[in-house]
């Protein structure tokens, strides 16, 4: 390894205009006036494992190719599935940002553009490890496939199709995905946990138009008051989900977890700060990194009805509707809890109002054991690379691809984040520490070589 | 008596004739292209009463003029205001008009023409009886006042601050305004009660900006969620307002009214069927009419929050918004009412949200005493206009200008209604029974006559 630690010590240079070469393809999605330099990222991707002498694959699709590449296998060792994409988010609103988008510049020992920390500075750390390897022993210590996609940010709506139909080929024992971010500067970590969800809309309606309120309030059931009452129904005054049946098939936090969740440095001041709130609240008996990690919530997205413009209108809506989505933490099952909805809201339903429940996305959340020798080798991974063991972390949202290769190829992910929650994605001056690429670049080359071990 | 219904039957052909004329002026009061013709019509009112001598001013405001004119006082016989308005809604949609609306059209015995019965037709029923009350028995059996504004469906912003500063020049016993509907087609009525209101908005603020409901779900108070728990914990589930002391001063309804209201003949299936709802609900234990008059109600009149297009968004929203209004029966006081609620609501609002309470207009409900000798009147007067004895009800709406008069010069109003429900009052179409306009005109004279015995 420490020839390895060298030849990366050595290439820093080259990593960063390489990363900035990247950088400077818009390849953005949404917008297909980026069409052609969608394409251009890419053909960039898959020169890079061309020149690695990798099997590769630019796979045309209905919107944004896929590249595909892959090693050889290698007797004993596993095979690993590395996921990333290559196209970005739209840069607006541009005049927002202090060095053009699409111009990387570096400020701070940070390197500045769209895209940088979102995902292709982090996928680009596996290409340059596996780089690495081939450069100085070779070879690979055992078998990479890359899966690296130009749809992410669009909703990766050719993705699912593709790995559906190339179940086999992109066969592997377990995917490693760096597309999130360390727990804290200067402390990586590894994200074992995602929630899943249920997400729902619910449309009330009653009288054919809206009602003047003072004519005929009182005659009829008002699908806003309706509306409140149903929702309000479905959690109690501390925070706990009422829903029959819901927290039955809730795993519980375990005392490992609740230990380890305790010794993280969260500071609840500074989380309060951040998001601008001057108190946390939730689920009694949990604290904030639990319930935001490994509990169940229940959270209006959204509620339209009536008179929405300035001062007074007293109408009596004809309609109202709720979005809203339960967050799920495993072994809850979407399906279970859609029935129980639908069965509590129709038994809420006043009468006279005409009830639709519409069901969106729905997934299971999604836990890695946190004893998996891939996990072992992932945290020894890290700490070869920061310097610092890795904190074990869940998240509240879900990745969909996560719950993908669940389904479709039957393995667990490692989300080895190297990114900073202050990175800002999705928004102008989106950056990335050179420092965290270039302990990521490490911490992957070293990842290989231990996860090689494993078989 | 005789000499006058000979005069008013062999004037009904002018009395059209010069309705038509009023309709024919487009006085749009919210089109400030239509200001001439607002002026316009104030003129041709005036002269109405210019022709009859009465002492008139056409009174400039800051907005639309107001018209007064007044009658000699009649020693012994009481003072009577007659309030109207001359002003009409904007005629759009204009292409529903099945003929022009300011080209009066006659069909199955209605006028079809905006303003036809609100207000100008029914306000033209009180001058043409005073004019015939001139014309046959050279003066008037007791003192008319008229108060006929210009900015009724805009407002009335000008009027309140005139009533105020001439309360010595409107001084009367009691006031008649005609702007209102008969309970049926053939079955007038007086319309002694009306309900007050007390509106509201209710403004949440949770975290500085929309968060992700995946990241954060559970660490903070939703303002969405805190939302439909507050205004739901304002009404219990048999539709009764839970809020400390509400029904305190809550005038029940009388066994008379209940008997009187239950003998309408009220068609619930039909009612439902023109508001196109398959049930009825409300508080339990009265019947819709006693609910739409004389009980208090909650309705919501407004939701907003989070996300309100399409499909999904997994946004756990950074504000809330709910409008709602209590309709007030006597002797509920909205500035009680507030106190309670904006107590109730801090109560129920959890930790990290900012609550707001805006207050917007209140009003308290208004019932005329039914042994009242000018409600006696009015009954016999309706009865020799239309042949049938009016009936007793009340309007769960409020009409600011009632409440004004009971405030500022301390008397009560009769709400004689010669219109109909399906008059497309503020719709296309709208339009006024002519048979109805000539009855109205008749029991206008009548009522003059019961009324001027009284003192």
């Amino acid at each position: 390894m420490n020839q390895l630690d060298e030849y990366l010590a050595s290439n820093k240079q080259r990593y960063e205009s390489e990363l900035a070469e990247l950088l400077r393809i818009p390849s953005v999605s949404a917008d297909s006036t980026h069409r052609a330099d969608v394409a251009k990222a890419a053909e960039w991707v898959a020169d890079q494992f061309r020149r690695m002498k990798l099997e590769v694959e630019v796979v045309p699709t209905a919107g944004h190719p896929i590249v595909v590449a892959e090693s050889p296998p290698v007797e004993g060792a596993p095979t690993v599935l590395v996921y990333g994409h290559y196209d970005v988010q739209p840069p607006d609103p541009l005049e927002k940002w202090i060095s053009p988008p699409f111009e990387p510049t570096v400020r701070d020992g940070n390197i500045y553009a769209r895209g940088a920390t979102d995902d292709k500075g982090q996928m680009l750390t596996h290409v340059k490890s596996a780089e690495a390897w081939i450069e100085t022993a070779g070879k690979l210590p055992l078998q990479l496939k890359f899966l690296i996609e130009g749809e992410e940010e669009v909703g990766s709506a050719n993705l699912d199709k593709f790995i559906a139909a190339n179940k086999q080929r992109l066969a592997c024992d377990v995917v490693v995905i760096s597309d999130t971010s360390q727990f804290a500067a200067g402390q990586p970590a590894i994200t074992y946990g995602l929630r899943g969800i249920a997400y729902y809309e619910l449309r009330l309606k009653g009288p054919d138009r809206d009602l003047h309120s003072g004519t005929f309030g009182g005659a009829v059931a008002n699908p806003a008051n309706a509306l409140v009452t149903m929702l309000s129904a479905l959690i109690d005054a501390s925070g706990t989900v009422d829903l029959p049946g819901f927290y039955e098939d809730v795993e519980p936090l375990t005392a490992r977890e609740r230990e380890a969740f305790a010794k993280l440095p969260f500071d609840e001041k500074a989380f309060m700060e951040k998001i601008g709130v001057s108190d946390l609240y939730g689920e009694v008996g949990y604290s904030t990194l639990e319930r935001r990690w490994g509990r169940p919530t229940y959270d209006i997205c959204g509620l339209t009805s009536g008179y929405q413009g300035e001062g007074a209108k007293t109408v009596l809506p004809a309609t109202a509707t709720g979005k809203f989505s339960f967050r799920l933490v495993p072994e809850q099952d979407p399906k279970k809890i859609t029935a129980a909805l639908k069965a509590r809201l129709t038994e809420l339903c006043p009468p006279g109002i005409e009830m639709e429940l519409a069901e969106f996305h729905g997934g299971r959340g999604i836990v890695v054991p946190l004893d998996s020798p891939y996990v072992a080798a992932a945290e020894q991974a890290i700490e070869d690379g920061f310097g610092t063991r890795p904190v074990f972390m869940r998240e509240g949202g879900s990745i969909p691809i996560v719950s993908t290769f669940r389904e479709l190829l039957g393995v667990d992910t490692l989300l080895l984040g190297w990114g900073l929650d202050d990175d800002n994605t999705h928004s102008p001056n989106e950056k990335l520490c050179l420092a965290d690429f270039h302990r990521g670049i490490k911490s992957s080359a070293h990842l290989w070589q231990h996860l090689g071990e494993l078989k």
